[in-house]
Formats: C-alpha cells, structure tokens, sequence
C-alpha cells in the first residue's frame, strides 16, 4: 500500500455557467465519498477561509493515485500537490 | 475542540553533541507519544526523503496547540506551520 | 474562544458589472458592520495603498470562522490568508 | 496619529548565553510592557507555534515608530515587517 | 508629515479601449503633476525598462497617502508598494 | 513497484574536517553503486555546474525509498525534493 | 551528444474547443512517439497528480533541443524548464 | 549622468568585536556624507523598523557607482539592489 | 557608455489575431536587427526552450535603453529584466 | 560547440584568512583568464554593486562545462546558474 498527503485548491473560472458549477460540485462530492467508503481516501479537512483541502490517500500505487485525481470532476480547476508519506518512527499505531 | 495540521521540519545543528541529540530525539519520541495517546496528537506521518513530518492535532483550543508545541523539545530545531481545519462538505464521516 | 488573525486581498474583475459590483461590496459592508456589532470582528484596518484588511476575529471556533468567511459577499474575488492567535506572554491585558 | 501594524519573528541564536538569553528576553518584557501601558502599543498577539508576534502600533508618527522598534532588546534578532494603517471604510468604530 | 516610498506597476489590459486608455493615462498624468505642484509627491523616476515607478510622498499621514492613491486614475490596474520611511542617520540634511 | 523522481542537493560545511569529507564521499559512492547495481537506483545524473543530481528510484514503496534515503552517507548534508512518478500515456516503452 | 533534463507543465486553457484540444493532444502524442522512437527523447515520465512531465532528451546539441522544444504542438500552453546534465561521477554505467 | 535607485540591507554579525562594529559604522557614515555633500548620493532615507536604506545615486556612470558600492565600509555586510532609473514623463522638474 | 544585461520574456496572448501577431513578429525582428547594426545592441541569444532572450545592451545612457526598450514592437507582451553591467576586474580584453 | 549564460554569485565567508583569500582570488583570476584567452570564457561582466558576474562560456560540450566549472577555485564559495543557449533568429551575426 501506498500513502499519500494531497492537498488540492480549486479555483472555478467566476464565468462558468452556474448550472454546470453546480452540476461539476455535485460530481465531485459522490466521487470523493465513493472513494473515502471505499477506503482509498480515508481523510479529507476543509482549510479555514479556503476553498483548498489536506487529503489523505491510501492506495494501491502511485499509479493508482494518479487515475483518481484524474478523474476527479474539479481536477481542471485545480492546483495539486502530492506528498508521499511515511510510517514515523514515533508514531503508536502499530 | 478545535483540529489543525502542522508541518514540522527539523533542523538540527550538525555540530550538536551526539549526547544531547541523542536524548532530546528521545525526549521529543516520549512527548509524542505521550500525547498521542492521550488523543491530542491523532495523527502523524513522515515526510519521505526528509526530516520532516505532517502531523493532524485535535486540541481544545489554539492556545493548547501552542503550549504543546512550544513544549516540544526540538522546538529549538523546528520550522513549524500550523493551518486551522475545519469539517469537509464532503467528508462520510459525520 | 478563539482568535484569528485574518489577512483579505479583494481583486474584483476589471470587467464586473458596476451595479453587480456597487452592489456586492454594499452587502459587504453590511455583513461586515453586522459581525463587528455582534463581536465577532472586533478589528478591521485599510492596508495603506492596497485594496487589502488585516482583521481581528473572535469566534467560537475555526469552524464558526470558515462559515463567516465562505459567505462574505466578496468571497470570491479574495485571496483569504488566516493565522491562529494566542495570548501574548508580555500582553498588560488579562 | 500613526498606526501600524508589525510583525515580529525572534531567532535568538541557539548558542546565546542562558542568562544572557534570560536577561535580554525580560528587559524585552518590561519595555514591551511599559509602552503598552503607554498606549504606544496596543495590541500584541503570539502566532501558534511561532516565537513571533502581530502588533499594533499607534504612535505619533513613523519617526517614533523606528526608535521604538530599533531599541527593543530583541532587535538584533528580529526580522520586523512593518505596514501602514488606515481607517477602513466599513469600520463601525469611527 | 510623514514619508513614504511607494513603487507603482502598471498593468493596463492589453484590450481595453485605446480612447479609454490614453484617456485615463492623460488624467493620471495631470492628477500626478497637480500633487507634485502642492509638495505632496517630491520625487517620482521611471524604473529602466518597466512601466513603473519610483515614488517618494510627503504627506500629513498614511490616511492622507491612502487617499491620494485610492484615487489614482490608474490605480485599478496598478500594484502597489508603500514603505514608511524615516530620517537616516546619515543624512547632511537637516 | 514504485518510481520517484529525487532532487539531491549537497551543502557539505566548508570546515568539514578533510578527511571526514573524503571518507564520508567515498562511502557515498559504494552506497550509491551498490543500489545502482541492485536495481534501485537506476539513473543518476550530475547538474552542470552544481553540487546536484537528478536520480530515478525504483523501488517496492516509500518505505523503502525513505530507507534509502535516510541511509546516504550524505544525507545531514543534503536539501532532498521527492516526486512520486507514474507511466505516462505516451511513453513507446510498455 | 548532448542530455537534458525537462520539465513540462501544460496549462491548455478551459475554453479550447474541444475538437482543437483533442487533435492537438494527439499530434503532441505522436510527436513525442516519434522523437523517443528515434532515441531523442529516452525517458518521459507523468508526475504524479500534475498534467506535467518530466523528460530526458539525448541530442546533437541544444539547438537540436530547442527546434524540438519549439515544434511541440502543445507548446504554446507548455512551461518549459530545461537543465544540462552530464556524467555523475557515482554512475555505474560506463 | 547616471541615476541609479539603490536599497541596502546590513546584516553585521552578531559575533562582531564591539570596537570594530563602532570604528566601521563610523566609517560609513562619514563615507556616506562625504559623497552626500559632493552630490553623487543626493538621497538617504531608513527604511521604518529596518537596519536597511533606500537610496538614489547621481553619478558620471555604472562604473563609478560599482566603485562607491563596493567601497562601502559596510560592504562585506550587505545585501545591495541596483535599479537603473530614468526620467518620467509626468515628473514636473524639468 | 554605459552596458546593460536584458532578459525578455515574452508572452503573445494566444487568441491575438495571426496576422498582427505576425506583423508584430516581424516589425520586432527589423527593429532588433537595426539596433543591432548600429552597435546598440551588440549580443542577442535564444533561452533553449523558451521564448525569451538574454541581450546586450551599449548605450548612452539609461535613458536610450528606456527610449529602445519602451518602443520594442513586443513591448506589451513582454516581461523585462534590465541589469546594469561594469567591466569585471577579471577581464582580459581592455 | 555548445553555449552557455551562467550567472555566478561569490559568497567568500567573512572570517576566512585573509591570505587564503587573497591567494585563492589570485588564482581565480589567473584561471579564468587562462580560459578567456583559450576563447572558452569569451564574455564576463561585473554585475554593478554586487560580488557577481554574469558570463558566456563556448565549449565542446555541457560536460566540459562542468568541468571548468568544479575546477573555479572560489566554486566553493559560489552560487552558480547555468542557462543553456541557442541562435536567436533575430541575430545579425550568422
């Protein structure tokens, strides 16, 4: 298994129809929750007075990562970057 | 309660006595864990390739973060940035 | 309680609609005198030269903060910067 | 009147004498304390997890503000940002 | 009086109405010799290459300099940089 | 398997001791071979003009490459970017 | 021979029309197919999350990289990073 | 004549011998004034809360202003920014 | 005399029309060559991979460079980086 | 042949002895101007006000680049940039 840190701001053009903002948003949201139950991204926080999120991903491979930002309804709106993570030697969870 | 992340970079002086290295790393460990446990500090990562850690902590107030990270014992040694997060729209978990 | 700091930069589209934007920045306005009235913005400063505020919230909590600043009326045409505060250790004021 | 708002970052080298260090960050205090009470220095505010402060000044005019600041005991190691104020326009104070 | 520097980049949309265009430049020309005549902004240099400014003002205070350039013909298409400044040590002149 | 892109920059203090430095860049070397011939080092190239390299890691998972990583001789001395890589869509090799 | 690192962000705007986008994209495909066929351009590699590459191109000279830099049919939406590289003294191949 | 928009940033270090770091600053101050009254360095202003200054230089050519600056008692010590300037079109003096 | 150091990068907004594009091509490319005839601008190279250049410049003053670069047909679109050069102490032609 | 713009920027440590630093300027000079009249190094400026040059190098090849450079006696103590080079299609000079 791989673990990633991503964290994605979105910046929607101010002149996209707002029936296909709407529609996009929509998307985006069954997307993300289908992959959170799922268990491929188990965490995701709202940034305070941002329209940006910290994520977590646990996923097969990098490769598999990256089909799923892909794919994701707001990705041609968004700023991604990828961090990968580590177990660290401090932490309690086995 | 009140939940931030926190990127941690540490710098330690590379003329530092190996002694003192040696036991602050293992004081901080101890402190970490010892929060951790007590549910403060839920979450924390290694950064690959770098001394460095993303660290998820759900305090009681902005003023308890910063009690427990001015208490770190690398703190010295630290660069540290903390961002206030708040609930996802999307997030499955309620 | 907790305190943020809060740093607004407003950059409305040139090409705007002027009554869209007189508008707006009215309902901005309002919004703005309506939460320092109740307390919750307790400071707000011009930024000398820049269309631009450095501001002082007083929230419950950051989740109470990201709801003031998702609906201000110029939400989307600002680039929000928010840094959490604590007590100062020489502060006079108890 | 002249107001400004500042902010502090302290990098104390990690080698300073301890009572050196012990003196200089409690004259730091006292003289903080002292224009405070003065009403020079309103207000002050310690950024979680940082040894540095948001500031406000409020003073006669830029002149005093630099004899201020150049004779903190910190000084020599601060980096200092300072930026002018003015009144906001949708300030309910007047 | 206080002084401050201000560096000024202009940024004129490459599609705005020429008219327009050499209107609002003819204004902010006329706007900015008329403050030069009343002491208000000794000094202004062409950056080499640039279309900026180097600009020295000398103003009763920072809510006077905020006026002067919120009402800058140009100002909508204009970064803007302010400085406070103070006498040098140095200086011959008195 | 898993591919990274590594940015390695190496910042070795001018008083190092002369032979620490050799002996420390020598052992860099055997270490950097030996995965090279292992397989999971399988690029490395120099940056004209800087004490850099570009290299391409093959390996079973972040883990491992952070293993690695932490493990070079160099590495108190070394600033290390990590880009996590995936085949891409055109690539002839399958 | 001459070999270079690239890197390659593309930024197609959002409102290309979509038959233009799509023939676009595949001459780049082919385009690309054909130089790394030919052994100029050995390595290409999708960074994880980002509609960017990196690449090693092996050629005459880096006028050769430039006329194929520049005939790229994604080059106009295309920012472009290039850095020369040579032999790393640790490399195991000859 | 060449006019040259200078800022300098002095960073002494801590570590200097008291009577050195005097004896110095008193040779650039009398430096400084020597070429304030010959009229190569018309303006000196200190940048509020900054051990740094902007400057204008009115010299025969780059060449000379090259031999002032790097004849600066404080040289070895300081960040400097060179700005070519030229006259501006709006600037009342003739 | 006075030597300067030009990068120019431009940057043809991709919707201009072809024809003023590639008039505008044009135009620039006569006027260089003019300037570069008369000795004003005696070195021009192509960035690999961008569409910018590194150039020379030996004139007057820093008024003519203004004066030339204000007037390049490429003027609007680009971004211009001018730094003024002296002969280096190293330098084998006299 | 291949071409180079290399930037370099000279940070000699303030309490290296003097002598060393003398003689290692010394053979600096005596290197690169060995170079220059190899016609390697054919172009160096002084970058006005500061401890840098920018300079062209003509040589075989991005590897004997790297060459010259690790063998600069002050490499060191520098930072170095290195920007490939091609024909500008403007150039008079064929």
């Amino acid at each position: 298994m791989a673990l990633f840190h991503v964290r994605m701001d979105v910046h929607i053009p101010l002149d996209l129809d707002p029936d296909v903002r709407a529609e996009t948003v929509a998307r985006e949201k069954a997307y993300s929750q289908q992959l959170q139950r799922a268990g491929k991204w188990p965490q995701i926080w709202r940034i305070v007075g941002q329209y940006s999120n910290f994520s977590i991903f646990d996923v097969e491979s990098a490769d598999e990562l990256h089909e799923i930002l892909f794919n994701l309804p707001l990705f041609p709106y968004m700023d991604i970057e990828v961090t990968p993570l580590t177990r660290h030697g401090s932490d309690v969870k086995d």
